[in-house]
C-alpha cells in the first residue's frame, strides 16, 4: 500500500472531496490549504486524516458547505463573526481577514466567531497575521474533554492558543499549543501503540489520575497543562476557560459542556446555550507599537538570545516555539506527508463513495 | 510584637514612606493602594513586604519617585508609554487607563509599556476593567529566575498573566498567575519551613530537576509551567515568552536575561538593550462584540455551570479563578491583614529610618 503522498496529491484529493460535498471551489481550495498545513506540520492528528470526519458531519447536516459568513456587529477594532454553521476551515480564514482589517486602520483588530465548526489548527490562522508584520493570534473551543482542577466532569475541550509573533530576518516564534497537559493527538498514539499514558495527561472516571491511557473511553478526562494542582492545574484550567469564554461567550457559540462534538455519531448536547462552536482571533500591527526596524531589531535579538541558550546535558538545542513544526513542513514537501493505513483505507472508501481518485 | 495590622494601618504607614522617598500625595495614595491590593488578596510576597525593597532601589537611583509618564506612540487601538523610570504601582495605572480609555473609542485598547518597575500584583490592573464592564489583560516580565525548556541558563521571570472578565451578578472571573509551576513566594515558603519542592517546580544548575528548595541561590532556576518537557513545560516557556515579547519588545524595554533586578543590591546586566522593565495591558469593552445583557446572560450561566460540577472525592467545590483572592479579601478586610515577625521587624526598621510610624 502506498504510504507516502505528496502535498500535491493530498491536495488534488481534499479539493475534489469539498466540491464534493458542494463547497465553491475557492472554498475548496481554502479549506484544503488549511487543513493540509496541519499534515505540513506535522500534526497528523488535525490534518487530512480528519477529512472523512468533516465529510459525515456535513451527512449528518451539522455542516454547511455554502454558508452566508457575515459580521454581525463591529467597532472600530472588534467585530463579531457569524459562520453559518460553514466549515471551520473556512470560516476561520474569513474572521481572520476581519481582524487583519481593523488592525490596518485601528492598530488592532479582534474578532470573535459563533456558528462555526472545527478550524484545523490554530497554528495556520494567527501565521496569516506574519506576512503583514502582525502579530498574530487563534484559540478555539472545542467539545468537552478536559475537567477543570478538582473536577470529575468534562467541562472544557482542549482549547488551544497560538500566537504567532513575526522574526524579521529569523523565523518566526510561532506557540501553538492545547491547554492540555498533552494534546488528545498525543494520546492517540499511546493508545495505538498499547503503552501506558504518563502521570498528569489523565484522570480515570472517579477523577483519579491514572496511566491508563483509554480511560477517557470509561468516563475519564484530559487534565489542564500542570496535570496536578501541586504542579498549576489550576493554572492550564484557567487558560482553556479563557479561550472557552474569548471563543463563545464573547460571541454567543456554545461554551463548556454545550460544544458540538466532533464526531458526527455522538449525539448534540442539550439545552445548547449557543449556535456552534466558537473561534477567537487577533491581530496586531507591530508598527501600531514601534516601528518595524526597531521591533525586528529587538525581537531577532531575542530570538537568537535564546536559541543559543547553554542547554542541559543530553539536548542539542533550546529550541524558539514553531521550530520542530518548521523544520517539519521542509522535509514533508520535499519527502511527502506519510499516511498510517488506516488512513489510507479510510480515504479510499471515500474517494471511491464521491468517485474522487487518491 | 503585634503581628496583625488594619488595611487602614498599613495604608497610612505605605503612604507615609511613598512621600518621604518624594512621590505626590497622589502617587503615593495609588502605589499604596496597588501594593496593599496583594496583602488583601493574600500575595503576601507582592504586598507591604516589598516596601522597603521598593525604597532601597530608590535609593539606589533605579527608581524615580517624580515620573514624567507619557504615551510616545499611539494608535486609535493602541499605544506605548514610557514610565520614565517610576514605580511600576504608579506607571502601571497610568497605562491601564489608557488601554481602558482606547477601548471606549475604538472597542479594544492595547498598551505596552518601558522604563517601569516591579507593578505589584497583576491582577490589580487587569481588575480596574471590570468596573467598565471590560475584560481586562495585565502581564509584566521580571528579572530572569527561569530556565527555558532544555536550557541551564535562567531567561525568562515568572511572567505573570492575569485575565480578568467581568461576571454580571456572579463575582467576576479573575485568573492571576505567574507562567511557572509555581510563583517564587511558594517557593519562598518552602525555604522558610525547611521543607523540600515539589517535582517539577525548580532545576539545579546542571539543569537536573530537584527537590532542593534552595537550588535558586546555588545556580538553579524555577521551571516552567508543566515542569518537564513530557508535562507540557515548553508551553509554560512558550506563554513566558510571549509575556516577555508583549511587555518589551513591543515597547523598547529590557527583555530576556537583560530584565534589571528588583533586589537594589544585585548588579545590573550588561548591555541592556532597553529601558527598565515593561508590562502589557488590554481592554475590551465586552459590548464591543455582543450586547451587555447577552454577553452576562451567558456569563453567568458559565460561573454557574462550572461552580457546580460534580467534584472528585475529598473536594468541596471547583472554584473558578479568583475565588480564593476575592475570600481571602473579606476575611482581611474584616479581621486584618497578618504579617510575618520579620516583615514587621523591616517595617518597623523603614518606619524609623524616614520618622513614620507603623
Amino acid at each position: 500500500m502506498k504510504t507516502i503522498y505528496t502535498y500535491e496529491e493530498l491536495s488534488a484529493f481534499s479539493r475534489d472531496i469539498f466540491k464534493a460535498i458542494g463547497c465553491s471551489g475557492a472554498d475548496a481550495a481554502l479549506a484544503t490549504e488549511v487543513l493540509l498545513s496541519a499534515d505540513l506540520r506535522g500534526v497528523d492528528s488535525h490534518g487530512v486524516a480528519r477529512l472523512s470526519g468533516y465529510v459525515r458531519l456535513w451527512e449528518a447536516g451539522r455542516i454547511n458547505s455554502q454558508p452566508n459568513i457575515r459580521v454581525v456587529h463591529e467597532t472600530p477594532s472588534t467585530a463579531v463573526v457569524d459562520g453559518d454553521g460553514g466549515l471551520g476551515l473556512v470560516v476561520a480564514p474569513f474572521a481572520m481577514q476581519v481582524a487583519m482589517a481593523k488592525a490596518e486602520n485601528a492598530g488592532t483588530g479582534w474578532v470573535s466567531v459563533r456558528n462555526s465548526n472545527h478550524y484545523g489548527i490554530a497554528g495556520y490562522h494567527a501565521m496569516q497575521a506574519l506576512q503583514k508584520d502582525m502579530i498574530g493570534i487563534s484559540m478555539t473551543n472545542a467539545s468537552p474533554l478536559v475537567a477543570p482542577t478538582f473536577s470529575k466532569e468534562r467541562l472544557l475541550g482542549t482549547n488551544p492558543i497560538c500566537v504567532a509573533i513575526p522574526g524579521g530576518s529569523e523565523p518566526a516564534f510561532v506557540a501553538d499549543m492545547a491547554t492540555t497537559t498533552a494534546a488528545n493527538g498525543k494520546l492517540e498514539i499511546l493508545q495505538r501503540k498499547k503503552l501506558p499514558a504518563p502521570e498528569g495527561w489523565i484522570q480515570d472516571s472517579e477523577g483519579k489520575s491514572t496511566t491508563d491511557a483509554h480511560a477517557l473511553k470509561s468516563g475519564g478526562a484530559l487534565l489542564p497543562l500542570g496535570g496536578t494542582r501541586e504542579q498549576g492545574s489550576h493554572k492550564g484550567y484557567a487558560l482553556g476557560s479563557i479561550v472557552d469564554i474569548f471563543s463563545a461567550v464573547l460571541s454567543g457559540a456554545n461554551y463548556g459542556p454545550w460544544v458540538p462534538p466532533f464526531p458526527a455519531y455522538v449525539p448534540m448536547p442539550q439545552n445548547m446555550p449557543g449556535k456552534g462552536i466558537g473561534h477567537f482571533f487577533g491581530a496586531m500591527r507591530v508598527d501600531a507599537f514601534r516601528t518595524k526596524e526597531e521591533f525586528f531589531r529587538d525581537m531577532e535579538q531575542w530570538i537568537r538570545r535564546f536559541r543559543s541558550s547553554e542547554t542541559v546535558e543530553g539536548e542539542e538545542k533550546v529550541l524558539i516555539p514553531g521550530d520542530p513544526e518548521r523544520e517539519m513542513e521542509v522535509i514533508r514537501r520535499k519527502e511527502g506527508i506519510p499516511l498510517l493505513p488506516p488512513v489510507v483505507e479510510d480515504l479510499t472508501a471515500l474517494g471511491e463513495k464521491f468517485g474522487c481518485k487518491l
